[in-house]
């Protein structure tokens, strides 16, 4: 049951969203601008690097939906996104993505995680300063979202279809235009 | 000397901001609705919370910005943020304070670490679900902003006096209207 009272049958974040519009605007602006704007990292790219500081601070809605999203976009059944949380370094993602991804697994633990050599690994795999700031950012703001879901102790389905049937909305409208009823 | 290559002079997260604009619009909005805007939790004790997660997560440059717009809403020479940092529990704040902190300092560590009864304890003490939403949110926001000004490796200038001229600025112009060069 969650911590405070909120609106029924809206899980995870919608629940917060519904019960906060104003904050929810400013987090949904966030959302967008971090996962969906022109990027040289791909959407599927970002929603991965969110799926899997999600996983690691074991959110199941926020690793449930974005995972979903993140499939989604890359037309997988779901396979991929479990190899990412399970062990990226053996997934079939790029070299530049497995650098980044430890780079955020960092950001995960604390901001002063992040070593210089973790840094220039990223570099020598291509990554750029706005992909590694990107990168940083992505995971330090999935550990607020995470934080926000689970310290008030919202609820999550089970049933994986959910997030699918929600991951085609969110693609589809983005996070910005997003009702949290809908 | 921070990961990525930042415009020269401006510590913390104005270096991130005056970088990447189209973020800290969206980062600056959120805090305009966290810290500023009416509210039954003051502006400083909104800043108080934000100071002592960042106090917690060891990011200097965060707890000195906050904790300096704190002291400033106080008039406070800086005795009492320095009181909550190292034990609040014998700070001269509310007791409703104490248990909003103590909800802020499990949230700091993970979501999942806030309790039944620290809720239960806050309620007690007169908080209402609006100031649980927002003590939750408040610190689980400060764990992003943390984590995005340390996992770059920003710098942070020790001199406290550099604090407080920013604190004047931005309890005058808020976040939303501030300048990262100004």
């Amino acid at each position: 049951m969650p911590h405070i009272n909120l609106p029924e049958g809206l899980p995870g974040i919608r629940g917060l969203m519904a019960y906060s519009p104003g904050t929810a605007k400013a987090l949904n602006a966030l959302a967008e601008v971090l996962l969906r704007e022109e990027n040289s990292l791909s959407r599927s790219e970002r929603e991965l690097i969110a799926t899997y500081v999600s996983s690691q601070n074991d959110c199941l809605y926020c690793q449930s939906v974005h995972g979903a999203v993140a499939s989604f976009y890359l037309e997988d059944d779901g396979k991929l996104i479990d190899q990412v949380k399970k062990d990226y370094q053996q997934a079939p993602v790029s070299d530049k993505m497995k650098a980044l991804l430890s780079i955020a697994g960092s950001v995960q633990k604390g901001g002063k995680e992040v070593t210089p050599e973790q840094i220039e690994d990223a570099r020598n795999m291509g990554a750029t300063d706005k992909e590694i700031h990107d990168t940083v950012l992505i995971a330090a703001a999935f550990c607020m979202f995470n934080r926000y879901v689970d310290g008030l102790a919202t609820w999550a389905p089970s049933d994986p279809q959910l997030y699918r049937e929600r991951s085609a909305t969110l693609a589809q409208i983005g996070y910005a235009g997003s009702n949290p009823y809908k």
